[in-house]
C-alpha cells in the first residue's frame, strides 16, 4: 500500500452524480453512438471567410455567415440555390456543399468526385468547373494560378481552369507512381504534390517502387477471390526510390532535384522558396538519424547547399516542412525537438540559426500561423499540461509568450486571415463542445456553442484521471479509470487495461470523456474497471519519453503498463484474478506482449491487428525504432512475440483485418503457426473486408466480439 | 418413444468389461495413437512375389519371404544388403526398402525421389538404376520395357534403362501440363500416364488450364508471404480443357486422339486394347449425364466408335477403366451403376453388351482379378452387408458367386499371381486385424497374423451400432453410437453428432473401433455420447441412395441427420439442450447446414474446411451434384449457407486451413462476412500452413481446439 502514497490524483469527475438515474448504453451506441447521436453539439464546417473578418458554416444544409462586430448570423448560400448552380453546369444531385473551401472573397471551391467547381456566392453562379472524365485523386488546386494537379492510377496531370488536360507523367509500369504520398506517410508526409506559390510550377514526388517485394491480398468479394498486390518493403528489405520532379505549367518542362544518393533515401517535408527559386528538402538518410536540411534549384535541379544538419544516436524524425516569413525573402521557422522538445527555430537562408524561438520541457504540437507583421507566432503547445492543448502567441525578437486560452482542456483555433481574430474550439472532461470567438490576445468577443451534455440521459460510470510514476522511478504517466456503475467499494470487479502504447499516440487527454471511447463506459456499465495509461514510447511527452523504445521495442511500454497492473491492485476493488487486456496495432503488439512476458497476470486478451515480429513491419516506421533486423537481431528477436509464444497462459483473441495493408497478416498467421506448433490454443477471427480496422457499421459486430470474448474469459 | 421400437440393435461390443480397469486416453493418443501405438499388430508391405506362389513382407527393416506350403519365413535381403548394393552404384544412405514392388521373379523396382532402381534379391545388386538429376513425379514404370515415364514442372518425360532421357513435351506456358492427374482427380482419375501392354507407347494427359481463373493462396513461410496461384475452376465457370496425346518410344511421335468437342468434356478411365491398336476411353459430356464409351485408334488418333453409352436424368459416373481379358482380344469387363448397383458387365467390342455378369441390390467395391483361365472373376462386395466387405468369385458364364470369405468383417485380399491363392486381410468390431494365407476357394491355409486387443490397457467406452429408418420411411441408415464411460443411464449426458454426409464415403463399419477414430472414444471417456450415421447421399449403398442429393445438396442429408438425432432423444440418457455437431468438409458444410436449419437443436458445432456456397467449389465435383450455378439457380440458393447465416443460435467453430486448395478460404470468409453482416457472432480458427486437412502432429493442437470448444460450449 506503500505505492498508493505516491499517487497524486488529479481529478475526479463524476458525470451523474446519481448513477442509477439513467440508462444504459448499447452496444450499438456504445460503437457508434460517440460520432452520432452523442455527438456533442457543434457548429458544421466552421471556417473563416478568405481575406475577411467574418465566418462561415453550414446549418441545415445552406451556408451562413457571422460577422465578428454583429451577432446576426445571415444565411448567404441555400442548398437550393446551390442546387440550382449545378443544374446550370449540367450537374444533376448535389448533395449538399461536401467538402469546400474558401478561395477569394466571394469564390469556393467544391470538391467534386471529378473534379472541382468554383462558385460565386455573391452571383451564385458557378464561375467555373474543372471537370475530368474520370474519378480523380489526390486533387491539389492552386489558388494563384487556378490549376489543378490530380492522379489517376499511377499517373500525374495537370488540368486548367478550362479542364484543359496535360500530363505530367505517362508511366506504363504500375510499380512508379508519380504526384502521390510517398514513405508510406512517415515523415509528415500526406501528399504528392506541391504547388509553388505563384502556382505556375508544381512539385512532385516519384516513387520507383518496382523492386519492392509484393505481399499478396486477397478480396474475397468477386465471384472467385482476386488478388491485389501491395508493394510492401519490410524491415531490412529492399525498399522504394523517391526523386523530386518539378513541372513547368509555362513550358511543360520537367526537371528532377540532384538528390544523389543512396536511392533510398527520404526526401521529407518539401517547401517551396517565397520567389520560386528554390525548393527546400528535409533529407534523410537511410539509418534515419542523419537529416540535412537542403536548397535546390527549382530551376535546374541543382543541389545548392546543405542549410544545416541535425543527427542523433536514436532517429531524426523531421514532421513538419520550413515556413517562410513572407515579409523577409530570406528567412523561415524550422520546427525540431532536437533538444528534446518539438520547438520552433529561426534559420536565414544561409542556414544560419538567428534563435530558439520557443523552448521549455514541454512540445509544440501544431503551428497556426502569425500576426500581420509577422513578429508573432502563434502556436499550440502542451506547456500547461500534456493533457492540455493551449493557445499561445510568441514574439520572435523577444521569445515573450502569452497564453491565449483561460479555459482548462484541449483547444484547437483557427486564425482569421486577418489575424485579428481566432475561432477557438475546445472540449474538456467538463465540457463537451464549446467554440469560442476570440481576439488575437484571447479576449472572448462572443460563444458559439457550449454544448450540452449529450449524455445526460445515460447512467456513466465515474471516471478518474490520475498520475503514476513510470518503471524508471521518475517519470510521471497520466492515466484513467473507469470505475463499474453503481460502485460498491466492498465488491471486487474484474478488470481490462486498453493498451495502445507506441510513438505518435495518446491515449489519455482533458476532453470530452476523457478521450475514452464510450466502449470503455459501456464496459463499466457492465461491471468493469477499465484503465488506460499513456506508457513512455507514447507521444506529446518529448523525445526521450518517445525514443525509449529504440532498438528495444515493447520492454519500456511493458514495464509500464506494469506499474499501471500495481496501481490497479491498490485500488483495493480490482480483483486481481480477473484482469485483462486489449489493444489494437501497436496496442496488439502490446496486449500479446504483455500477456505473454507477464503470463499469470492477465487471465483474458484480446489483440487486434497485432504486429508480431517487427521484422514484418514496413521499412519507414520500423527502421526508425528499431533499425534493421541485420543491425538489430537481438532486438528483433527479444521483440518477437514467436518467441515468446510458449509463455502464453491466458485466453488470447487475436483479431485481424483479412485485408490489413497496415500490419500484413502475415503477423498473426506466424504467430497462429507458432502456437500451433507449441501446442498452445488460442482463438482467432478475421474480419474478411477489413483493412487495419474495422470501420463503419461492421465495427459494431467487432466490438460485440470483443465484449463477448471478456464476458466469457474474464 | 414409438420410435423406438423400429430400432433393431445389431451388435453391441463391449471392448473393456469392467470399465475401470484400464487408463485413460492422452489427447496425443486419441489425435496420433491410433496409427502409431495402437496401431494393431500387422505385416509390413505384404505382397505376392512376382509370378509365384510365395509372398514377401518387410520385417525389422529386411525382406523376408513366405510360401504356401512352407511355414519356415525366411530372410531374402538383408537391410544391409540392400544398402550395400545402393552403394555400389554411388547411394549412400539407403533408408531401408521405402516404396518397392516386384517386376519379375527376381527383381524388386525401388522408388527413388529421382529415378527408380531395379534391384535382384538374388545377385544382391543393383542390377539399374534409372536416375535423373532432379526430383521427379508421377514416376510411372512400364515393367516390359523397362522405361520409366515422369514428370518434372509442366512437362513430361521418359527415361529408359540407361537414363536416357527424351522430353515428351517442351511447353513453356505453366497453363499447360502433361503427364498429370486431370479433372482434379474425379472421375477415378490418379494419374496422367497410361503405358501401352508391351511398353512401346505411352498415352498421357494434356491438360490446358491456362483459361482457368487462378485462386490466390498466400504461403506465409517466406521471409515475406508469397503466392501460389490455384487453377481452380468454380461451378458454371471456365473449366480446363484435356487432350490425350500417344508417344510412340521406337520413334518418338506424338499423334492426339481426336477426341472432338466441345473442348471442356471429361476424357476418363483410359485403357489400352491388348494389342495396343486402339485405346478406349469413357468420354463424359460436360453436363455429365451422358457417357460414351469411345475406341480411338491409337497410330492414327482417329475415333473408331461409340461402343455403348450410358445416360442418367441425374448424372453418370465412370469411375473404373475396362479390363479386358487376356484369352480373348475382343472382349472386356466393364463397372457400371447403370441398374442401380455397381456391377459387372461383359461387352465385346462391338460395343456388343454379352452379359450382366453381378446383380443385386448391393455394390461391387473393388475388382481383384481373373483366374488362370479367364472362366472366373475376384471382387468384392458389399452384399453380405454394407458394412461388410467380403471376396466372391463369380462364374462369368454362369453368373454363380462364391463367398471365399467366411468370418464377418472387412475384407481386402491380393490374388497370386497364380491365381491359386490369396492374402485376405480383415477386421472387425471384434477383430483389430486378420491376415488369412487362403486358397482360391477361400479355404484357409494359414494364418499368418491375429492381433490382440491394442487398446487393452486403455477404459474403452462401449460402442453399439444401431439402424433407423432415413427420413423417407423406408431407407435402412447404419449408425454407431458411443457411450460415456462409466456409463450410467441416470445420468443426461451431452452429445456430439458427428457428420460428413457427402457421396463417396462412409463412416460407419464393421472395422476395428467400428471406423471411428480414437477421438470419439477419447470424447466418450470425458463423457460425452458421441453418434455417427451414414445418411442418404452416402456412398456405397447403390445409386438412389447416393444421387438424391442431386440439384440439392443438403437436404435429404440433413432430414436423415435429424432422424439420428430423435434416435439420440429417445435413448433417454442424452441432454437435448446439450447437443453438438461436428465434421469436416462436406461435413462442415452439414455442420453449419444442421445448425442454421435447426437452430433450436444445436448448442455448439464445429465445421473444419466447409463447403459454404457450392458456387464456390470446383467444377467436376460440384457440377455433377448441382449443375452450375446458371442451370440450378434455386438449388444454389437453398444450399448457400450464406443465405441462413442469420439462422445460426448455437456456438460455432470454423476451422480452415489457410491454404486449402480442395474447399478454398472463400468459403468459410463468405460466411463469417455474412454473419458480420447479420450481426451473428461466431468463432474462427485458421491453420496457416494447412490444407484442406490438418495432418501431422499440428493434428493434436487441431483436436485439443475442437475438444476445448466442445468442453467450453456444449
Amino acid at each position: 500500500m506503500k505505492k498508493l502514497s505516491i499517487l497524486i490524483i488529479l481529478q475526479v469527475i463524476c458525470f451523474v452524480t446519481v448513477f442509477s438515474q439513467g440508462r444504459l448504453l448499447t452496444i450499438d451506441e456504445a460503437t457508434i453512438g460517440q460520432y452520432r447521436q452523442f455527438y456533442p453539439k457543434t457548429i458544421n464546417q466552421l471556417q473563416w471567410r478568405f481575406g475577411s473578418e467574418t465566418y462561415t458554416f453550414i446549418k441545415k444544409g445552406n451556408l451562413f455567415e457571422g460577422g465578428v462586430k454583429n451577432t446576426n448570423e445571415k444565411e448567404i448560400l441555400t442548398s437550393k440555390e446551390l442546387s440550382t448552380a449545378f443544374e446550370a453546369v449540367n450537374v444533376k444531385e448535389v448533395n449538399g456543399f461536401g467538402s469546400f473551401s474558401w478561395i477569394s472573397p466571394t469564390l469556393i471551391k467544391i470538391d467534386r468526385p471529378d473534379g472541382i467547381a468554383l462558385l460565386d456566392v455573391k452571383t451564385k453562379k458557378v464561375e467555373s468547373y474543372i471537370k475530368i472524365d474520370d474519378e480523380i485523386e489526390n486533387a491539389d488546386f492552386s489558388i494563384e494560378s487556378k490549376m489543378l494537379a490530380y492522379t489517376k492510377a499511377n499517373n500525374l496531370f495537370v488540368a486548367d481552369i478550362n479542364s484543359k488536360i496535360t500530363p505530367v507523367s505517362s508511366e506504363k509500369n504500375t510499380g512508379i507512381v508519380f504526384g502521390k504520398t510517398v514513405h508510406r506517410n512517415e515523415f509528415g508526409i500526406e501528399k504528392g504534390t506541391y504547388w509553388s506559390p505563384s502556382g505556375k510550377k508544381l512539385a512532385f514526388y516519384r516513387m520507383d517502387e518496382s523492386m519492392v517485394t509484393e505481399y499478396p491480398l486477397v478480396d474475397i468479394e468477386p465471384r472467385i477471390a482476386e488478388l491485389n498486390k501491395l508493394r510492401y518493403p519490410m524491415a531490412g528489405m529492399q525498399s522504394h526510390e523517391v526523386t523530386v520532379g518539378v513541372f513547368s505549367v509555362e513550358n511543360g518542362n520537367i526537371i528532377y532535384l540532384k538528390t544523389g544518393e543512396p536511392k533510398v533515401q527520404y526526401l521529407t517535408n518539401i517547401s517551396w522558396s517565397n520567389d520560386e527559386k528554390f525548393i527546400f528538402i528535409a533529407v534523410l538518410n537511410p539509418q534515419q538519424n542523419h537529416m540535412k536540411f537542403n536548397q535546390y534549384d527549382a530551376l535546374t535541379g541543382e543541389f545548392v547547399k546543405t542549410l544545416f544538419e541535425e543527427k542523433n544516436d536514436r532517429y531524426v524524425e523531421p514532421l513538419k516542412p520550413a515556413v517562410f516569413l513572407k515579409k523577409s525573402n530570406d528567412k523561415f521557422i524550422w520546427q525540431s525537438q532536437r533538444d528534446g522538445y518539438n520547438h520552433f527555430y529561426l534559420y536565414d537562408f544561409n542556414g544560419k540559426m538567428l534563435k530558439q524561438i520557443t523552448k521549455g520541457e514541454w512540445v509544440v504540437t501544431e503551428f497556426l500561423g502569425f500576426n500581420e507583421k509577422e513578429t508573432e507566432l502563434f502556436y499550440v503547445s502542451t506547456e500547461k499540461s500534456p493533457l492540455e492543448r493551449n493557445l499561445y502567441s510568441v514574439n520572435i525578437e523577444t521569445g515573450k509568450t502569452v497564453l491565449l486560452t483561460t479555459e482548462k482542456g484541449y483547444h484547437a483555433a483557427m486564425l482569421s486571415d486577418s489575424k485579428n481574430y481566432i475561432l477557438d474550439q475546445y472540449s474538456s472532461i467538463e465540457f463537451p463542445n464549446v467554440i469560442n470567438l476570440n481576439d488575437s490576445k484571447g479576449k472572448k468577443v462572443r460563444e458559439l456553442v457550449n454544448a450540452e451534455n449529450p449524455m445526460k440521459d445515460v447512467s456513466m460510470p465515474e471516471m478518474q484521471m490520475f498520475i503514476i510514476k513510470a518503471a524508471d522511478g521518475k517519470t510521471d504517466l497520466y492515466g484513467r479509470v473507469i470505475k463499474p456503475l453503481n460502485f460498491d467499494k466492498t465488491k471486487k470487479y474484474p478488470a481490462i487495461l486498453y493498451v495502445y502504447g507506441g510513438p505518435h499516440a495518446q491515449l489519455v487527454d482533458n476532453t470530452w470523456l476523457g478521450g475514452a471511447p464510450l466502449w470503455d463506459y459501456y464496459m463499466a456499465q457492465k461491471g468493469y474497471v477499465v484503465i488506460t495509461i499513456d506508457n513512455r514510447g507514447s507521444a506529446n511527452r518529448g523525445f526521450e519519453f518517445e525514443s525509449v523504445i529504440h532498438r528495444n521495442v515493447g520492454e519500456a511500454e511493458a514495464l509500464d503498463q506494469m506499474e499501471v497492473i500495481k496501481y490497479l491492485k491498490n485500488l483495493g476493488y480490482v480483483d486481481e484474478k480477473r484482469i485483462g487486456v486489449h489493444g489494437w496495432s501497436y496496442g496488439g503488439f502490446m496486449t500479446i506482449n504483455l500477456m505473454t512476458t507477464f503470463p499469470d497476470v492477465f487471465k483474458a486478451g484480446v489483440a487486434g491487428g497485432p504486429v508480431i515480429d517487427w521484422k514484418y513491419y514496413e521499412v519507414m516506421y520500423g527502421e526508425r525504432y528499431m533499425d534493421t533486423p541485420q543491425e538489430n537481431p537481438d532486438g528483433y528477436q527479444k521483440s518477437s512475440l514467436i518467441n515468446k509464444a510458449k509463455n502464453l497462459k491466458g485466453e488470447l483473441l487475436i483479431i485481424h483485418g483479412y485485408i490489413d495493408d497496415t500490419v500484413v497478416l502475415q503477423n498473426s498467421l506466424s504467430f497462429l503457426q507458432q502456437c500451433i506448433k507449441d501446442g498452445i490454443l488460442i482463438d482467432y477471427f478475421l474480419y474478411p473486408e477489413h483493412q487495419h480496422n474495422v470501420r463503419g457499421m461492421d465495427r459494431i459486430h467487432l466490438m460485440k466480439k470483443i465484449t463477448k470474448y471478456f464476458d466469457d474469459n474474464l
